[in-house]
């Protein structure tokens, strides 16, 4: 099998243009970067309003392991199948971060043949909309020193800015800084940090607003700070919103490329998916769901975080039905969930898959919890034996009465898909999809919200709030914020705040460290455990070895 | 008459393909950023390698004053009036730094009827070119403390990093920071700070790269820091200039737009004007001079720092050879030299006009040293009267032997700088242009080479090196960086370091306070006196007053 870097250089690729026009877009809607990107205009989007909407369906998946799921190239694969099968699809995908790129993540467009392409541009600036995010908030940054600077009128307490700097850049130097040294002419020190830009609550509200009116509206109501009498100081309060949507305009329009089959996949936004909700635009994906009949997206991380908050926030707050969710499962992770070493996964284990399963199960228990039907996609490797399939094909059967479907869109591309699709196309075709039922209503206590999260679908005993943190939560229901969804931010390998407790573990207790308000984005974030908002290199960072080739392409990225 | 937004706005553009066409670039050398902004392929670029090139018109000014001059202006107005006379010209401009968009500068398209367009894309992130360049020099910085933080094998002394970070915001409170702070994950904590990306020589190297190879040895001879031995380290030995390349591959194609009235202008790249050379990137000027019979491009501040660093740095290491320069003045700005207030310059002065011309006819000299012939535009401003007009064209006349030409391109486009062309055709069409007569020898000693301009261009009596900067320059020649040019920091206000010196100051002594090495752009820079690498905001910044109108068009940027 050629790289995946081969493969997508060896793709003739259609003009976006052509791409466009099978989803009755015409050229003078779009915004083209090059011949194989283009941007969607706004006016177009608006017009869109009145259509009916295609189904949606939810590609998730078991909690990550190092074996590797699959679901960016499943949920490519699949959108490639049901095009193949004569559904018209559109696949939404999020924007990868430059800064991962140098570290050694590689990239994020897909792999093998089910990829979404040109991937160097996808990878790297693409359309530039996360330097509009850095840029605006950025601005942002700048303008609450400037305020401090210049008198302070609004009375921001130094020591309670929470509204930190941001650089699309994996830099573990600037996670803390002091600032404003060097006297008097550089402001008033004080302590401050660089989160990457996908950790940015303008990329959350990014990805969260309708339109550019609750764009704007939502960064006006972002915290940043707080005053000496502990009252919120906004970016509305700052008169910083005009300018960081001016600045945001041209991004906020969703970004058309194509899969390497030539399925159309919307690639827009990227917010993190623990102090954040992991999900691309909602623009984008609206957008989708007006020009399919069939959008195919994901949810980042594992089911209890990504499906969850897909549900709980982005169709709480997009209005949002999915038809359909597909599970996306490999028999290697499962071994992995069922304690086999990394090195061992090349050895048929069906005991330690049937072990592993209970993680795939209460996924499977949790999403069904939403009111969606669920398929398992069980995503083929090169090692996995006949036995291994039929196991976990029955284990789903006989225990969860959920079908499990073999996938080979990674070496087949959609036709290693379509029996997926078959699957997924059944499942939603059975009538307008229901509205989700949430698993926490919106007047339920943040306290409570937090727990029942925990107890319902990690299967913890309880949750530990720090004291600070309870204060916190109090303080904003008092500032009328209870009513938000919450965004847990924990860690992505396990149901339990500790990463090494694979499998389906019970009876822990989810320990919360911190919450954090994201009023722009519309939720509160309860920090389990420690985050990383700022990634470092390793020792060998990738970008030693990412060069252009003597015909000017580049070699080293993937 | 309308502002200079209202025009922009009410321009019926060419589509961009179009304007190429008249170039003789075909459509598939061009990279489309929607319907009027191109980059143009580097493949199409080298093929021009074999083609007769067009004359060089460099447009220069008086000392730059708060009444105005119209250096943009009347680039862009030439290049129109140019190919009205029948003379396919191209204009090449800088392209406008974000960050001060926001604080009270204004846009960077020219004005009136003398603009470029489309006018908001090109203030705004255009085709993200300094993003990149922020991106490629974020890279770099990052890679430098993960070398240390992984056991820097290198022995970079901490305490000697020349390498800062980047940010295109206006942003004091990066000024001085420290970084690296709150524990062992976070790495060796150490004093670091953020110039705006104009300042990062990464910019430099940008614009004096001849193409994409020339641009990764360049970054490679990139100085960051010292061991603990005084060695330098670079961006070769930290292996961060593939990267760095790959992330700035399609920045790196200069970038096609238009003038209102239709003329091509290749804006690309937009160095510092002090710490830095100050002109639009080689690339583009040398792409124009193979595409048109003439090139107009301006170089930044007065003639005393832009067109001598034009000529003693760009025309030296890119091997360009001007046929005539226009030296922009204005009555008003004149009569400020001669001494009169700002809000006095409505008033007919002819007697302070006849001051303040000393600092025009010092310019002039300058050039001429140069080998190249000089005419004068005087732009025209509304309250300007016919005697003071008459007067300084008698004064260049007379005392000076050089044509004074008004031009009215603000109010009227191309139509009001014909007569400037017409002049400006007949100086370039005499023959082919002689290589330029630069101020000094590569072989000068580095010390000869500042004392030479200051004497010789700045009317100083001479120059005093504080001995930190001395040895410096010492070690610079040791190293076998003694052959480069040098780049004049000073304010641009004044001949001498003094900003409130105005007019044509005499035996004055420039103080170099400190020098650096920029071996990666070519030049060792010369600082004289305070020299701000990252600007504030003011009290009430731009950006409060920027926004989306209810038609969605931005407001307030301009």
């Amino acid at each position: 099998m050629p790289t995946d870097i081969e493969i997508a250089r060896a793709a003739t690729l259609q003009p976006i243009t052509a791409v466009a026009e099978r989803l009755g877009i015409p050229d003078d809607a779009l915004h083209p970067y090059g011949r194989h990107i283009a941007k969607i205009d706004h006016a177009h989007i608006r017009g869109l309003e009145s259509k009916p909407e295609g189904k949606l369906i939810l590609v998730t998946a078991i909690s990550p392991t190092p074996a590797g799921e699959g679901k960016t190239t499943t949920t490519v694969g699949l959108g490639d199948a049901l095009n193949r099968i004569g559904r018209k699809t559109v696949i939404c995908l999020r924007e990868p971060s430059l800064g991962p790129c140098f570290g050694m993540k590689g990239g994020a467009a897909g792999g093998g043949k089910a990829q979404v392409v040109p991937m160097e541009a996808i990878n790297l600036h693409f359309t530039g909309d996360f330097h509009a995010i850095t840029s605006a908030h950025s601005l942002a940054a700048a303008l609450i020193d400037n305020h401090i600077y210049w008198g302070n009128k609004l009375g921001i307490d130094l020591r309670r800015v929470a509204f930190r700097r941001v650089l699309d850049m994996n830099d573990r130097a600037l996670r803390n800084i002091t600032q404003s040294l060097g006297g008097v002419a550089n402001g008033y020190p004080r302590e401050d940090g660089f989160d990457i830009t996908v950790a940015s609550e303008v990329m959350a509200v990014f990805c969260l607003a309708r339109d550019l009116a609750d764009l704007e509206a939502r960064l006006g109501r972002i915290v940043v700070a707080e005053d000496r009498d502990r009252k919120a100081v906004t970016l509305a309060d700052l008169k910083a919103t005009g300018a960081m949507t001016v600045l945001l305009k041209d991004a906020l329009q969703p970004n058309l490329v194509q899969t390497l089959e030539g399925s159309p996949a919307l690639i827009h936004g990227g917010p993190f998916a623990n102090i954040a909700h992991g999900c691309n635009s909602v623009i984008a994906t609206r957008a989708g769901l007006k020009l399919g009949d069939y959008v195919v997206t994901e949810a980042g991380f594992g089911a209890d975080l990504g499906a969850e908050k897909f549900f709980d926030i982005k169709c709480r707050q997009a209005g949002l039905s999915p038809s359909a969710v597909v599970i996306v499962a490999t028999v290697r992770a499962l071994k992995m969930h069922g304690g086999v070493a990394k090195s061992d996964l090349g050895t048929e284990n069906v005991e330690a898959l049937e072990r592993g399963f209970a993680n795939l199960a209460r996924h499977v228990e949790n999403v069904r919890r939403f009111g969606a039907p669920v398929v398992v996609a069980v995503n083929h490797f090169h090692a996995d034996t006949e036995a291994e399939h039929a196991a976990l094909k029955a284990l789903c059967r006989d225990r969860l009465d959920v079908e499990a479907i073999t996938c080979r869109h990674w070496a087949e591309g959609g036709a290693g898909a379509e029996a997926l699709a078959h699957a997924v196309s059944s499942l939603a075709d059975g009538g307008a999809a229901a509205a989700p039922r949430f698993a926490y209503p919106d007047a339920m206590p943040l306290e409570d919200k937090i727990r029942t999260i925990a107890k319902t679908l990690y299967g913890a005993a309880d949750i530990q709030v720090e004291s600070k943190a309870a204060a916190k939560l109090a303080a904003f229901e008092q500032d009328g914020h209870g009513n938000l969804p919450v965004c847990m931010a924990k860690t992505q390998y396990s149901f339990s705040t500790d990463p090494t407790l694979m499998g389906a573990p019970s009876g822990h207790v989810v320990a919360v460290r911190d919450v954090r308000l994201s009023a722009g984005a519309g939720f509160v974030v309860a920090i389990c455990g420690e985050i990383m908002t700022m990634p470092g290199l390793p020792k060998v960072p990738a970008a030693e070895g990412i060069r252009l080739d003597a015909e000017g392409r580049i070699e080293g990225l993937f």
